[in-house]
């Protein structure tokens, strides 16, 4: 049985909450999913922090990046980067733009991003590096034109994360979980990187490692308990507007009742 | 319409408290505003932690920074610093003044702060350095004489960031909301760039590109977004006294009812 | 009087959630314990993040990791680390496997962790480092063949501590508030090696010392106050879901009625 | 009108409990104060962690760290570090040892701890260095007997802040709030002096500088300020057992009765 729409607009608020709350993003970034139904449109939040995006901020585009319906509020100005992709990758139907201050200090040194570790290696066995300057020369940093959009999705090419010199990263995957699940563990294999180059020389996993720890690590069991992790981190939060519907309904909570009570229980609180 | 003084008066309280809760300002520093109706009058705390300015906290000062009214309350030490700037800078609206740890390393070294991403550019293509030592010698390194503040605001000249040696960082705006915005993302843009010298050579943005990514992310739009996402985790924080009032008025809130009725019960839940 | 096997489910279920809400293990990781009655058993929570660990959630294995009853959820994929290590090493009763961003750097470079202050010491005198490469070529680089925890152990050979080449740390103790003990400061340990590395040349303990220092931390009294600090830290989580019973009857808790009120507290606004 | 006993162990907790919340000390470290009416007598609570620590929690020793009162509760074995330095510096009434992570790595390398701005200055022009090998050979690191408090208050002579070789650094004052003030911004000294080292050469604040600032910002006023600040931060701490009265009665709180309420409801939320 395929995903009503409905589901859909809460996981992507979900999504878009665990990267706020994780620390992936703060008040700029973005995550989209494509349609499931419609492999030429896709859904992004209205221009907002994604820590705080709920299922009514979900907006629908076609690949060019232009709402099916008329606009009522604000889209994100850089939503090119998800058209852009889609159009250049069928295999994926998922997109994170953040600027992570993980991966910042690797965008404004031209310093390679590595897979250092076994999660670390779900970024991917290469991670390239786009300079938006080779094909635009001085620009305000953005990426808003299509040709800007498609100048990075070639430079992404058969990769699953991009660095963006002097601006951030952009993370694709194959379902939304997966997105996350590389983003996140994208950033603590930077962290760690920056953390390691400053005692000594770094020991990479090496091609076979970095293909079969990614494959492994990106399996439904690993992915559903990180992500079982990071829903209930939200439900915590104080005050924090997760709906225990929306939580509920997660593809990857697969465990007893508990978890979702206690969800259900943060969100009356918060109600009252 | 103009703002009228309660409001502003209020919108100077949240700044401040945005501030001490991002990590710019802790026990010491503090923001000011220019009186929109008399440019020879500014607003400023009295001597308190940013983190806990109420509305009634906001003191009004000349431009020789002696307080309009006869003074109950204890100001600021280094208020010369507001006051000096709005003197040299008709443009300047706001000043931001701060300890950051991000920066800190910066007046410490003397190693120059540069602009290295889109959201880092907001703070100027120039970030100028002030010793105060050049024309003063041994000091307690505060700023405290009128002269003290002139040599600095010489120091800051046309841009708009200005870091003091061996103190701290002093930030201007042409409106308190771009103040903010430019003394937390140029934190952000210090963190990262402490981070990138660890691990390589810096490859920082051209004037061109510092110009106009500074200037497209200084837009209404971008700042919005910023303050809702700053405003909002501010309304989560327990038993903090944020007023509902107060932070429906902010600005830059021009986003649906629901964040402010959960700031609104945030504030019941502390009154209780 | 020995311990009922209810209370050690609590007392590994709590010392799960001081590991994560410690920093020292996220969404993975684990630790278990050996049974006290029947040495060739050990318990291991079900497959899910240690910060939310219950009481039900702890499984029984042999020393092969084979599950004792017939599983109806699903056990953690490494669970022969702790297996090989309690056949290897009948002192130990208490084992705990982190990737923990502390000791990744070390992991990810080779780079020697070793003793720096007195708390540091309970990490054992030499810690070192196995890599997977060397038995086994190229891997996904988990431990899930029980040769692959069998050369682990070897490894680890007599110490209590053992680096695990681009994947993270495994700690023994001969009890589980030892084990935990160990692993929190020896991941202060790894942090403070990172920063002293990065500024100085280090000046570690001598064999003596570490020894010595480590003999005396590891007695009931600093173990028991470290204990009381974590648990209470643990009681002040919102919506978290200590049980009253559970805290309480932590072994190392001796103190006042008041913290256990506390926790009591806790728990029921979690429950309402 | 001096100061009451009980006033004093309720200022004693406080000030216990901002250096946990503040990060200063964790599980372990101590603060104490130096008895009002009797230069022979200092108080020190029971063995516990500060963060926990309660009026009731305070225990009154002589100089040579014996116990007035027969004891029923453990003390901390390392009370000869207050005992000695009171014995050999009439001077100070209160202080304060503990482990921070941001002073850690200089007592790991030897690396000086210097006044780097106006703030860090308040730990006194020099830093001295004492490593116990010196006069005790290989020890359990630990400050127990009272020649190992003798030595290490000879090494601290008549500075305010001495580090400790592998162990930490103990800090005195002439008053608690003082003690308080220094040890917290000793520690962001030595964050921003490690930080600071990574990118550059450091230009420390000169001798005459480091008076003088240092005397300004122990003056009464920037000690109620951060002594408001950190009582405050302490107030909203979930579930946290600050008692509206001990906060209240704190010397440096002189402020409107706001946050005296606060105090007190977030009390009462945690008696329920």
């Amino acid at each position: 049985m395929p995903i009503s729409l409905d589901d859909l607009r809460r996981q992507l608020a979900i999504a878009n909450r665990i990267l706020g709350n994780e620390g992936v993003i703060d008040a700029f970034g973005h995550a989209s999913i494509r349609h499931p139904g419609n492999p030429n449109r896709y859904f992004l939040a209205r221009s907002r922090s994604p820590l705080w995006v709920a299922p009514d901020d979900i907006l629908e585009f076609d690949l060019d990046s232009e709402s099916v319906r008329p606009l009522t509020v604000q889209p994100y100005g850089e939503r090119v980067i998800h058209g852009e992709i889609y159009k250049a990758r069928p295999d994926v139907n998922s997109v994170v733009h953040h600027h992570s201050g993980a991966v910042l200090p690797f965008c404004m040194t031209g310093v390679p991003l590595v897979p250092l570790f076994h999660l670390g290696a779900t970024m991917g066995e290469t991670v390239p590096f786009w300079d938006q300057r080779d094909d635009f020369g001085d620009t305000n940093l953005l990426v808003i034109k299509p040709e800007e959009g498609a100048s990075l999705a070639r430079a992404l090419g058969k990769n699953w994360t991009v660095l963006m010199r002097r601006h951030g990263a952009t993370v694709a995957g194959t379902t939304l979980q997966e997105a996350v699940f590389r983003s996140i563990n994208g950033c603590v294999n930077a962290e760690c990187q920056l953390r390691a180059m400053a005692i000594g020389t770094i020991g990479p996993l090496n091609a076979a490692e970095a293909r079969d720890a990614g494959a492994f690590n990106l399996q439904p069991r690993p992915m559903a308990r990180a992500w079982e992790y990071w829903t209930l981190r939200l439900g915590e939060r104080a005050n924090f507007p997760v709906r225990a519907k929306a939580a509920a309904k997660a593809p990857a909570r697969k465990s007893k009742a508990a978890p979702r009570k206690r969800v259900k229980a943060a969100a009356k609180t918060r109600r009252r």
